[in-house]
């Protein structure tokens, strides 16, 4: 084989879905020579739809920093998808939890919901990904990336000075790195044993989901109308619906005003120790004899029809021994994932992605590919892997008592609320002084991105403890729950208006008028010193018409 | 095998796409146990992509028929697909032509224009097929469809008392009838050996197509700009470059107000006596060295990247000796083929669905499927594809001769409006009376669309045969197209403010105001009774602000 013959691209992406297009894009617009090594092709189906503030926020980072102005001018909320890239996406305007308790009614008093603050650029998405995913392509395609469909590599060979990859079809490509963005298959690390086996995820649980029509809204099935008592329509945002040993997404796209999209997402995560998968019946047939158990859920199923095949999944959890190599690294989707639950995949994805383009464009420059130069990406993945896995295994033990969940509830929030503060702050800092050093990937990488707060940090052990203990029997649910709110009660860093520590608030609503004024108050006035300096500047990024005119959610249309 | 364990299904349609899919919806609205079976799944990419007005008249005239208020509400111009559907499509303001000689710059005066008539529901539609086609397959499951995805069906079992369908999984369906919407591969022209090898078509073509980013709308090319003298922007339609030996389609999806696509579909047809296939270059190498050939076409596609692979085909005619036996019949795309000119597969599919579905829906009922019911489907598909083909080839045969080709399109522009004011009147009166006699399909069949009016059938067949003698060289593309000019001075019933025996006047504007006022009242006034029937009310159908205002096509969008 004469070497000359191949085009040496800079970097080979394996993966055209959101991760690979996405990082094709900044660095094609950054001038590299990018390689798009996709197995299927667009248009086509993916999951991970609901997006988080950090999200889009990251998203505006990465446009200004590697400027790329389809980024800032159509990816950056979902209003401005909405506008520019495709009319098919949801709004979310909350994030709803829905307690049930099998073969019983739901209890109007058993839910809880986080209302999203109405901030300047618009409300969060639910992204329906194969229009998504396709225009993150494309936009690297624009840039100049090359994208190889339906090519599976089937061997990969990395030198001292460079990698060749071959495909099932005999084709061969070189490149100066591989990034791998095509997921829990990936080739990587099949080829390097990446793998952990047993994964070391505490979490356990598999899925089943698929698109449906004819979803009815939650609050429509529930009598009398608004019984929860809560701020907003269930149907607003993305509704959980929980119960012991797993939730139920329902994620509608037709929540918006002109959507043309009439589907609802839908998905069912199960611990398979307390659900095992029944090996008799079709997904969809699972499906329903589990809504026959929860009499309140199925009521917004019942006219409601799949419109592509169920999937049903083993064990959804894996992790890495290592994420990065000689010439390689693994982006999040396939390092490791743990569940959809709080909706981390995308806000990881984008992290991941600002703080390896960074790194990719100095060592082509530089060229030199140590793996030291990405050891930040190393530890941010295996960091972040662990403390989601934390996070979302909690989670699932509290689902067990709806008083558990009631406080460990407060413990997302709060880090949530840290964790947007301090990138809207860095992102602000970074847009007057394009000053990389007050990026998030200038730190050390410390975990989920809410835990940089020492105090908050803290809190989020000490609560998981307390989770931990009550499921290995040692401490009740109620003497777990009331510890948790206590340590809520002394968070003097935490936004009284919010109410963290009293579990009759089951309710942040950060879209509420004196809620949130109360809270900029607090900010700019009583707050402790670290957190009141993050609070600088942050009228300027809320939209007071929103605020004002809290708009009801339109019916969701019907197809 | 015990039946009574299979739900029998009145009947089961292969392939979900845009046949299957509107099938699918009627005859479930009608009622009809539906069952959809196809190999692949949803989103997908599908071309036929560039509708002609027959098409949503047709749609209308479906949904009011069949009851279905999706196809009336949603799908019946490119305003309310925009609107509700997705806004992917683009507009198609016009049929452009664009005459191109080998190793020469373009000419400007070699060009012609049909400017469709702005009718009151809004502008013909570049559809954006991975959205439509999936609109009608859940419009369908809404509706009470049973889909089957990714099902591939290996045989087919046709009895007395009905049909048995057996994947190649194994899975058997059972069904009172079989519709085969799957195209060229059908598995029932497979079966009953329905293909007529070689096929008895003339028209002899090769295709390459993909959709393409930062395609440069062809008047941006010409310099001066607008030195053709066409009343519209070519980029305002389907734009047509011909040439001897072939034609290149441009269809942008980014030519509407308010368009999300930045891609334009672009397809190159060849007739492979003249274009022979090479083998040993890529699809997108031929295009590229293609171009080279042809420097005014070239300007366009400077800029231009592929976001998905080139297809590259074969011959694309093929024709059935049969479309209609025991219990079965193939639709319009799986019964024959002949090109992409003049985008007759759309109406085509249409107008079969329009004429199917109510002899299905009566055979449901009497339980009686014999083959004579179907009679009518048969002859209309045989003569479809017959005058399809003679107009596709003598225009292919007139692309050798500009002059010719000029007198030719006058023989297409003419029978498209008989047949849109033929089509009009009767779904004026099916709206007024619901009168099913008026429709199309109680009339015998008799072949394209507008060939029901005796005095165009012998000129189209006069002036076809002249072509074919210029082809065999019995006469010259100069006496040739002088005679057409003669039969279209003869032509009473030819609106005499289009200007159709003048070869100086090389297009046809329907959009301008002078110009369909003075046709509005040559129909109501001094037009053959014939003709003169078939105009009243026309006016009703007319937009006056879109016929004053002549807006502008705006500016594509970028990616």
């Amino acid at each position: 084989m004469i070497e000359s013959a191949y085009e040496t691209y800079d970097v080979a992406i394996l993966g055209a879905g959101f991760e690979g297009g996405l990082l094709g894009t900044i660095l094609a617009r950054q001038g590299a020579k990018v390689l798009l090594i996709e197995s299927g092709t667009h248009p086509r189906f993916a999951v991970g739809e609901s997006t988080v503030r950090h999200v889009f926020r990251m998203l505006k980072i990465i446009g200004e920093r590697y400027d790329v102005p389809e980024i800032i001018e159509k990816f950056s909320s979902a209003d401005s998808i909405h506008k520019h890239v495709t009319t098919m996406c949801g709004e979310k305007r909350n994030f709803g939890f829905v307690y049930h308790r099998e073969g019983q009614d739901q209890n109007a008093s058993e839910c809880t919901q986080l209302v999203i603050p109405p901030f300047r650029e618009g409300y969060e998405a639910h992204l329906y990904r194969q229009d998504i995913d396709s225009f993150l392509t494309y936009t690297a395609i624009n840039h100049g990336a090359t994208v190889h469909y339906r090519t599976s590599i089937a061997d990969i060979d990395i030198q001292d000075d460079g990698c060749t990859l071959t495909s099932s079809q005999g084709d061969v490509f070189k490149s100066r790195y591989i990034v791998d963005g095509s997921g829990y298959r990936s080739v990587l690390a099949m080829k390097f044993r990446l793998r952990e086996e047993p994964s070391r995820c505490s979490t356990f649980s598999r899925s089943l989901f698929t698109h449906m029509l004819n979803v009815t809204p939650y609050d429509a099935t529930v009598t009398p109308r608004g019984a929860h008592g809560m701020p907003q329509p269930w149907y607003s945002g993305t509704c959980h619906h929980i119960f012991d040993g797993g939730w139920l997404w329902v994620i509608p796209f037709n929540n918006r005003e002109g959507s043309t999209n009439p589907l609802v997402s839908v998905g069912l995560q199960l611990d398979p120790r307390r659900w095992p998968k029944p090996r008799d019946v079709t997904p969809e047939q699972e499906f329903h004899h589990f809504l026959e158990r929860f009499p309140s859920m199925a009521a917004q199923f019942e006219k409601a029809r799949a419109v592509r095949d169920w999937v049903s999944t083993e064990r959804i959890q894996f992790s890495s021994k290592r994420t990065v190599g000689d010439r390689y690294c693994l982006m999040a989707h396939a390092s490791g994932f743990i569940d959809p639950l709080f909706s981390r995949g995308l806000p990881n994805a984008c992290e991941l992605i600002n703080a390896l383009a960074v790194r990719l464009l100095r060592a082509f420059k530089d060229d030199d590919f140590s793996p030291e130069r990405f050891d930040y990406i190393e530890r941010m993945q295996q960091i972040n892997l662990d403390y989601n896995d934390r996070l979302v295994n909690c989670a699932y033990i509290s689902f067990k008592s709806f008083e558990l969940w009631n406080a460990f509830f407060r413990v997302w929030v709060l880090g949530v609320g840290l964790g947007d503060l301090r990138l809207t702050s860095a992102h602000r800092r970074f847009t007057a002084t394009h000053d990389e050093s007050v990026l998030p990937d200038a730190e050390e990488p410390m975990g989920l991105f809410f835990a940089h707060h020492t105090g908050y940090k803290k809190l989020f052990e000490e609560a998981c403890d307390k989770v931990e203990a009550f499921e290995a029997g040692t401490v009740s649910a109620h003497d777990a729950a009331r510890h948790i709110f206590e340590l809520m009660a002394a968070a003097d860093y935490a936004a009284p208006a919010n109410h963290l520590a009293d579990p009759s608030k089951r309710y942040v609503d950060q879209g509420e008028t004196v809620t949130v004024l109360k809270t900029v108050a607090w900010l700019l006035t009583s707050a402790p010193p670290d957190i009141k300096k993050m609070g600088g500047g942050i009228l300027s990024d809320l939209n007071p018409r929103r605020l004002m005119s809290r708009k009801v959610t339109p019916e969701p249309s019907a197809i």
